[in-house]
């Protein structure tokens, strides 16, 4: 290879342009480090640009096209062509992690997703490298800066779910669809991804079971705060005896735990493993310069010749049944036996409750329990119960808990 | 070289045994990454082991016996030899960086010292290697995690500085001999380290100022914690125009600073630059696993043929005169006057003053204020005079303070 380095950048947006200029700016010391200068090779914009001939120009290719289709085929092509590839896009790793390992593998070139998952925060890096030989516990934290936003919002202005949205997609944290934030699918995206890596494992989109914000009122958060509370989207990859369990859910945490002050579109991941006790890694989950910065990191390592860490695909198996403590919101009409009723049904299934509190509301009271912790199936069949009582006034809200949060 | 990495282990203390215990734990793991099965050659105690037969077995060199001699020795006998090195030594490489940095340049090989800053949180591969290409502005945090157990306790239980010594003597966080860790020499070492990879610079460690904690008061603290501030030992990093800055201190901080919630023997770096906002990376600093975690993520990088990043060694100018705010607190005769003549020096000097009170004692009055900021020389030239005052009836006593904790 020549003392130039030919990067071919598919995809123009916030990151691309940001990447562009970076590169501009930053290849004296990209040569410096690496022995060889960095130049833009082509760009590929929507409607501009020819993907084969950029490849053909390209010893890089970087995708920050997002989405899976056409940029599945790009970053194939371009594997098979015996070019590394650097991509900034979760759901492309996400949903064709084997095949685009495969194929990096087969050409012997390098695949690198830094920016995949919580921007420039260096959480691949650290998995893939420092902790390569580590055996790694539990992985989990905020990857999703809209909605660790919202609900920054909501716990800091009181503000309703619809309303902190509206604020974030004015301040430009949320897209016009937020469906995929909110909802959830996003962050389980780049949890399957973090516990592919921390567990060389396949992981399939599939297997990541998550619940978005999209139900959470202002009141639960104003009880939480009360608390000392904080309410965060967690992802949590975890071993459960021989297998894995990757879930994404929203969570109480108390305000000492390391993730509750992470605020705003900050994301913030944490690994535990019994020989490192805990790392937390956090800074600015999304932006054009942040995660441009970690394409920028990407490529000096593959110009530095850093092998890539060949993870092997064994499949362990993903664990449905987990435990979990909750909360526990019910709107009831005020009468005798009502509590009766529903801790019977919570005892019957096995859940012992934590603590009670019960206010009334003219002739309906509210009932806010914290249940201890107990397989989620069981508490699932408890509250299928409870919801079809007749004396319920509103549909039951359930939010999990880090159950020393209560104690 | 063989599909066998032979490992020449130098010092068997807690870190050298949780090492040799991880190695023969991940063995397997290693060899799945890299290709090749990593075997301890032999070890140097120090009653038992021959260094040149050791030297002569080895193709990777792991020193863990600390202090700079023989430790200075061993490395740069093992990379002239052609032999990787790993180092945990942070005195080592902060005061003959240079010399070992250009032996590993010459002979081709890698030296790698992930473990000599801040334990198994990877700052310095973060450095070095995320962000090799990015203009750093500034790399802060808590880098000893002695001092940061000392004050959390001190803040805790309102113990004075003696007791809380005693009690991480007892717990095994400081050493028998605690000076190097609570006179801030230990956290000028690793910040010498972190400015010379942050900003591509030799840094000697005299050019790093530093102060430690043994002149805190419990009531510093009381103070600090009524306003919800906490104190912590900050080192601090940071360009100044052309040149660098590079500082230990004890500093108060906000309750909502990223660095606040590190508490006990905890280790936290924050990295700046204007491309990435702020990361924040936090572990574990110290402890013989997690130290030997950070040992065998290196070990495995070499063995991977990853590159070694090569620093350029542009020297910087040093910048001596910085600014920072100051709380001071003064034990005064209650008399007339004194505010005035106070308020006389330090307006004369250059410094304003954010805030004051004045509480009596009998006879004598406490005077705390919070000063803006204003260039330190000037600070000091004004503390001179103040504790020349007649009416002084103790020494003065000087924290630094992040202004906006005060605003």
């Amino acid at each position: 290879m020549s003392d130039v380095a030919r990067v071919g950048l598919l995809g123009y947006g916030t990151v691309g342009s940001a990447f562009a200029e970076q590169l501009a700016e930053r290849a004296f010391q990209v040569e410096a480090i690496s022995g060889r200068r960095p130049e833009l090779a082509g760009v590929l914009r929507r409607s501009e640009g020819d993907f084969e001939r950029i490849l053909a120009d390209s010893d890089v290719v970087v995708e920050l096209i997002g989405g899976t289709d056409p940029a599945r085929g790009y970053v194939l092509r371009a594997l098979e062509d015996g070019k590394h590839v650097i991509t900034a896009n979760k759901q492309l790793v996400a949903q064709h992690g084997d095949e685009l390992f495969a194929a990096a593998r087969a050409a012997g070139v390098q695949l690198r997703f830094e920016a995949a998952v919580a921007g420039v925060v260096p959480v691949i890096r650290v998995i893939q490298e420092s902790l390569a030989a580590t055996r790694i516990e539990k992985v989990f934290g905020i990857v999703n800066g809209t909605t660790n936003f919202i609900l920054s919002e909501m716990a800091s202005t009181g503000a309703s779910y619809a309303d902190a949205l509206a604020r974030a997609q004015e301040l430009g944290y949320a897209e016009a669809d937020p469906t995929e934030d909110v909802g959830g699918a996003d962050a389980a995206a780049k949890m399957a991804i973090l516990a592919r890596l921390a567990f060389d494992t396949a992981v399939e989109l599939d297997d990541v079971g998550y619940e978005g914000i999209t139900e959470i009122q202002p009141e639960d958060i104003a009880y939480a705060k009360e608390l000392g509370l904080s309410l965060k989207l967690l992802g949590v990859a975890e071993r459960l005896g021989e297998g894995i369990s990757v879930r994404v859910f929203p969570c109480f945490i108390n305000a000492d735990h390391p993730l509750a002050p992470i605020e705003g579109p900050f994301n913030a991941v944490m690994v535990e493993a019994p020989t490192i006790t805990e790392i937390t890694m956090s800074g600015p989950g999304a932006g054009g310069p942040q995660t441009a910065t970690a394409v920028l990191g990407d490529l000096v390592s593959i110009l530095s010749g850093e092998a890539p860490v060949d993870q092997p695909s064994a499949r362990m198996e993903v664990i449905s049944e987990v435990s979990a403590s909750f909360y526990l919101h019910l709107e009831v009409a005020d009468e005798p036996g009502v509590l009766a009723r529903i801790a019977e049904i919570l005892g019957r299934n096995g859940i012992s409750v934590q603590s009670v509190v019960q206010r009334g509301l003219g002739d309906d009271a509210r009932l806010v329990m914290v249940l201890h912790e107990a397989p989620e199936s069981a508490f699932y069949a408890a509250l299928d119960e409870i919801a079809a009582l007749d004396f319920l006034r509103a549909a039951p809200r359930a939010i999990r808990v880090i159950e020393e949060a209560f104690a």
